[in-house]
């Protein structure tokens, strides 16, 4: 008797085959011998219950087949690029890319495919069952005139002319692929047509590369007719803004999802932070609130003329403090944190530079006063004797880390420099198996966004220096802050916009949306300044406003991050069947690739 | 007391006003009076059930509302560019796509809407709980060389270098927009990670304008692994091929949307049909079995000198006999069915003309005889006498019509010119109300295609006047035509392709795949003659078949016409929610659309 394990897609099982004559002088122990490792083969025989000793975890690991019969359905070549069955010694990433059907083999991809499957039908089911609509929005839509971060698709459809009345020229038109279907479900909502529109949806961003975005990637986008602008009468919880209506749908989602895929029961409601909470004591608006090391506010234990001095230049200072005695999973990675080549790309930056100040015998009195955030601000020069005598409210000890540092007040953009810092250490503590994150996930909502900025890089190739919307244009102020819109006081308005973090990552985000034309229109023209040809692109959008749109308000999840977290990767390539690289190409289709003159000039282009 | 009807996304509810003050002078009516038509408006009051008598169908048809209150959410302007509720003065078809957002507003596109999503419901549930996984696959994929009904989509992210070594210059790079997902889930289903695949999966096809066709749409997309070469034993309804595990798990997706959606019982199987027998006795290899008017053979009734004839021109002589006696329901539109105009069109295609001839006292006994037909084929040359006497088999009275055709023996392509005149005099007596389709959908399976075609004008561009694969080069031949096509009969061999067909309407197909590399290199390089270039695009499938690849098979449904069948309307236009005109243009989101040459040079190219 010998033993075979026999993998399909849902994992392995145990052949037992005998020595018996299957024809001539085979066994079937001999047939299969001869078998390509890979190969396809279809088994006849018996299943039983394995021994109760011998039972693996596993789909198949309870039961073993006493083999009749083997048939060679495919044999595989007896030199593949690689065993995907070797886990322990792992092709590199170039080589499994390109024979990505080979690398599918390995259970933990096969494994996260399956997951994927099962976690979209759970969304659609619940969605389904709160009487969402599943509708699909179109994927050749309109180019916009900068068309940046769009994909364009030439088309041999139409063309139109330009140049003079006497000697028209042809002109190529292009469709452009969606960075998301944000106007198109607007619309549908605006129609009445459709209350509650969902759809998995694929989106397109042509970015430079960045490590881990893929040019094509899925979002669990939902919106909703007749949407709130202010909390549910007696909720507390610090949701303060309009769209509990889909708060609460995306958490019976989530809720659903971890119950039913993770078997974990997650609470009734996620925890509420305002942007500005969130920037303060995480120096994030996505806040990985697993574990402490929250910024401390110093300028709030300073003298009253420090305070003054401190608003005039619009900034406060804040510190990091990690302590020996409290915070022991991280102190050790806080003294190797990295420090000054660090400040450097921080002050590049638009948060300041941090400083690190490790507390000492010596220092443990003077630290404040004698950091350059204190020289830089002024501070000391105002009330050079009195600083120190404050800050021991801060309980600093010998051994402790503190790094120190200057930002914008109130907070702009996604994160402060001790907020990164924070991550920093947290990232080495874990690396160094000091610090293991908890199992259970934190859900955290993000709210009270200012509404406009001028603090987002991203956004600054369209903006020119005007203001830009934090993020898009159809967000909806808070009610409180309208006047505050109209009376041009452009960076108090907060936006009735929401946020879902997930460990500190950002896994969705939405809106209530703006649903008077008239505010749109303000919007667009005074406020965002865009020129008549920007605006021409929102033109249908305002005019269905103009048709009695419902109020309405939706958000958009991120499905391949979300799958990422799910099945604990650390990639989206691990959770898409056929991904790209980083820099956009695709080694098993050999994608993208060049086109002849001759299919180009239908289209009415030619290479530059 | 006054009515008022307040029309949502589920139908209209009565609102019933009171005309009690409401603050000032105003009462609820008057209110509600000022408020322009199609605003959306907030309305609070009692629920109650209406008088047995007063009740109407649909969701809300039994209640009205007592109403305390109203507020308007957001007026609609008082001049609409058309009004969604006045149904019966519809505005012309350009105004209503232009602005889709408010002719979404009428019941019937709503309702189109909820049922697709109801339906892709029923759809996935099938296919979910018949462990099928379903799986993203790459929009942005691989552009092939011809690049012909692909669409491109040009990339920054890459370029390469053509031109001599010295002067190196840069070449533009494309992905291309799949047709469908064909090369991905075969290549998913190769790799053994998935055993069962599915997707609703959007499709994209640069076609130069056909009526009611989208340059994007939606499959029903799946594929399985060990699909059998043969039919299930025991099976004889006509399914000779294999692949019965996808014929299966089709025809329970169809029972249940008919179940669930239109309240019908399907059969447990449907019908079987080769396309042989489909092409002789409809003349179409979609033939619409709702109605019987076969075409016969004639020479099956000729005498044997003629047969010989006949047959050594490869062609066969077939007739359409519509009887007053028994098909009184057509008998008048083949009377006025379009004849010579239409014989002239006729001649143009594959199929060769048919003849129309009325049966009278003067002709009922030679019609046969004085036939064009009969001249042309050289039958009355070769017997004369003897032609007629054998035909009144056919029992033809004075009255009938009869049309009369030569056609190529074994027939080819996907009608014939009688397949096509029967349902010209069929859409005729429909239109002109003397026969009506029966309500019961008539679901067809067709198999047994020719796996090779010379004959298909859509695919003659690639093949340069080579064979070509009547469906797509992974189709497998039927075991029993395996050596035919290893002695290069090409002709003769049969595919394991399966079409399936709902009232004359093609609405999906699929096949069992090669999945033995060197049949499949056998059929690229010996049958269809590829060169190197052409194979090069399909070389990571001929690796993955080498590589262990299961037996395996699938299907395509459209899932565009499928739901313009459920929701009983001529155009697929109705069941998508933003379509695009049959030019490929979107009136509403005006794309395709110019874009500037600084962006287009980013992506190195610029207008020829």
């Amino acid at each position: 008797m010998s033993f075979v394990p026999l993998r399909d897609s849902y994992g392995t099982t145990q052949l037992v085959l005998n020595r018996t004559n299957v024809g001539g002088s085979e066994t079937i122990p001999s047939v299969l011998a001869d078998v390509p490792v890979e190969s396809a083969v279809l088994v006849q025989g018996v299943v039983s219950l394995r021994p109760e000793k011998q039972r693996r975890p596993g789909p198949a690991g309870d039961i073993e087949v006493q083999v009749d019969g083997v048939t060679l359905l495919n044999p595989a070549d007896r030199n593949l690029p690689f065993l995907p069955s070797d886990t322990q010694n792992l092709a590199n990433e170039e080589l499994r890319a390109q024979y990505r059907y080979l690398d599918l083999r390995r259970p933990e991809l096969s494994a996260n495919l399956r997951k994927r499957s099962q976690v979209a039908n759970i969304v659609r089911n619940v969605l389904n069952e709160h009487d969402f609509v599943e509708v699909e929005t179109p994927i050749l839509l309109k180019s916009t005139p900068e068309g940046a971060r769009e994909f364009l698709v030439p088309t041999r459809v139409a063309t139109s002319t330009r140049g003079s009345e006497s000697s028209p020229t042809q002109e190529p038109l292009f469709y452009a692929l969606p960075q998301s279907p944000q106007q198109p479900k607007q619309l549908l909502i605006c129609s009445g047509g459709v209350d509650r529109y969902y759809q998995l949806a694929r989106c397109f961003r042509d970015e430079d590369g960045r490590k881990d975005r893929q040019p094509e990637f899925t979002q669990v986008d939902l919106e909703m007719a007749f949407v709130s602008w202010g909390p549910r009468t007696g909720d507390s919880d610090g949701w303060r803004i309009g769209g509990h209506e889909v708060r609460d749908v995306v958490e019976t989602i989530i809720r659903n999802v971890w119950a039913k895929a993770e078997g974990v029961q997650l609470p009734a409601q996620f925890r509420v932070m305002t942007y500005n909470e969130a920037m303060s004591r995480y120096g994030s608006d996505k806040p990985d609130t697993r574990f402490g090391l929250e910024i401390v506010d110093v300028k709030q234990r300073l003298p009253l003329d420090a305070v003054t001095a401190s608003r005039s230049t619009g900034t406060t200072i804040e510190c990091l403090i990690v302590r020996q005695s409290r915070d022991a999973s991280f102190i050790e990675a806080a003294r190797e944190c990295p420090a000054e080549g660090d400040v450097v790309r921080l002050q590049s930056s638009a948060a300041r530079a941090s400083e690190c100040i490790n507390i000492t015998p010596e220092n443990v009195g003077s630290w404040l006063d004698d950091s350059q955030a204190t020289a830089r601000s002024g501070l000391k020069a105002a009330v050079p004797q009195r600083v120190g005598d404050n800050v021991d409210t801060l309980s600093v000890e010998v051994g402790d880390v503190v790094w120190l540092s200057e930002r914008r007040d109130p907070p702009e953009g996604g994160s402060t420099a001790l907020g990164r810092q924070r991550l920093r250490v947290a990232e080495l503590a874990q690396t160094r198996g000091t610090y293991t994150p908890p199992a259970a996930p934190h859900f955290l909502w993000v709210t009270e966004f200012p509404l406009f900025t001028r603090a987002d890089p991203d956004k600054d190739f369209l903006a020119k220096g005007r203001w830009t919307s934090s993020h898009h244009p159809f967000t909806a102020p808070m009610w409180q802050d309208i006047d505050a819109l109209y009376d041009g006081r452009v960076s108090e308005v907060r936006g009735q916009h929401y946020d879902l973090v997930l460990n500190g990552t950002e896994i969705g985000g939405g809106s209530v949306r703006v649903h008077d034309a008239s505010m749109q229109e303000y919007i667009f023209t005074e406020v965002l300044q865009l020129d008549e040809g920007e605006r021409a692109s929102f033109g249908h959008l305002l005019h269905a406003l103009k048709c009695g749109a419902p109020p309405h308000g939706g958000l958009a999840l991120g499905f391949d991050r979300l799958m990422a977290i799910l099945c604990k990767t650390a990639s989206i390539r691990d959770v898409i069947a056929f991904p790209k690289t980083s820099v956009g190409t695709d080694p098993l289709f050999k994608s993208p690739a060049p086109v002849s003159i001759s299919v180009l000039s239908q289209y009415g282009i030619k290479p530059r």
